[in-house]
């Protein structure tokens, strides 16, 4: 528990996400999705951010690029860095970060998507933001590639409205994406 | 003039910034700096995205980077792509811009920075959206390295508030950093 933290947790999912002709596909990791989103994550107050990938390998190189940052020189020359990536957690699935959040709050955390489009189960910012005020373990995901394949979405409880600026484009980046909901959520 | 477009323009600046030591320096381009705010820019309406550097290699490989994007296999590749790299304008230095969007608009912009420090000279967000929605042409500059040189920020007219999360930690990445702005700006 550091100070500020909130029982906001978000995970980056990296399979199972669709490409554009909407196939499920894994992706893979990119670095900046995790140095960019867990400096934003951590400025916001997020609890943890998982990155959920199946693939070994993958597995291999977060670990390796969390330990640099952790232990290695990266920590003594960059120790704002260290701090940014202490909240990352990776995970093989989804479901592993469900069950662990499960055990630390005592509860299933709501489970929240994001979406460049618009779906039925809609929950608005003000409402999120009023249920992290009250210690309401929140667990918001974010797809890679196209976007979430549609089994997450099943599984999800709500889904936040799509950001849109005043034009008809609508290709953010998943960072630029994450830290815009994590400011509409949580910034002050 | 695109559907959408304000008269909000953005700049990127790589010289004069400074780095942790707050020595004034130039810093290199950043591929994904270039993508990720043009995206998050052409969605917000931002009207042109000026990447400032004096330098003739880094200058070389955006004009290399905007081809491939404009007119190579890029473009059909991703046209979205294409349609948000569209708006990147190149310069040799802030003044430049300042320049162009002077006989663009037949008025110099206001000029603004960001900054994570508090500084004097603070506009708060609805402000600054006000001024944009009344047809005002605004240049929000962005530092990369450690920040803006204080030349620069002594040639502006006016400081953003920074950015504050709910806790004391205070890293985003430049790119966060635009997204979470523009969306405060021009967010619906």
């Amino acid at each position: 528990m550091y100070q500020g933290e909130t029982t906001l947790n978000i995970a980056l999912i990296h399979h199972p996400v669709v490409n554009k002709r909407a196939e499920t596909i894994g992706s893979a990791v990119t670095n900046l999705d995790i140095h960019d989103i867990a400096r934003t994550a951590r400025t916001y107050g997020v609890a943890q951010y998982f990155l959920a990938t199946p693939y070994d390998d993958q597995q291999s190189l977060v670990k390796e690029l969390l330990a640099h940052w952790e232990t290695g020189h990266g920590a003594t020359y960059n120790p704002a860095r260290k701090e940014a990536l202490s909240i990352v957690r990776l995970v093989a699935s989804l479901e592993m970060a469900i069950a662990e959040l499960t055990v630390k709050y005592g509860k299933r955390p709501m489970l929240l998507t994001t979406s460049a489009q618009h779906r039925e189960t809609t929950i608005d910012y003000k409402e999120v933001a009023a249920k992290i005020n009250n210690g309401e373990p929140v667990l918001l995901l974010f797809g890679t590639a196209h976007g979430l394949a549609p089994e997450v979405i099943g599984l999800s409880d709500a889904t936040l409205p799509p950001i849109k600026g005043c034009t008809d484009y609508n290709h953010l980046s998943v960072r630029s994406a994450a830290s815009i909901i994590l400011d509409r959520l949580l910034g002050s």
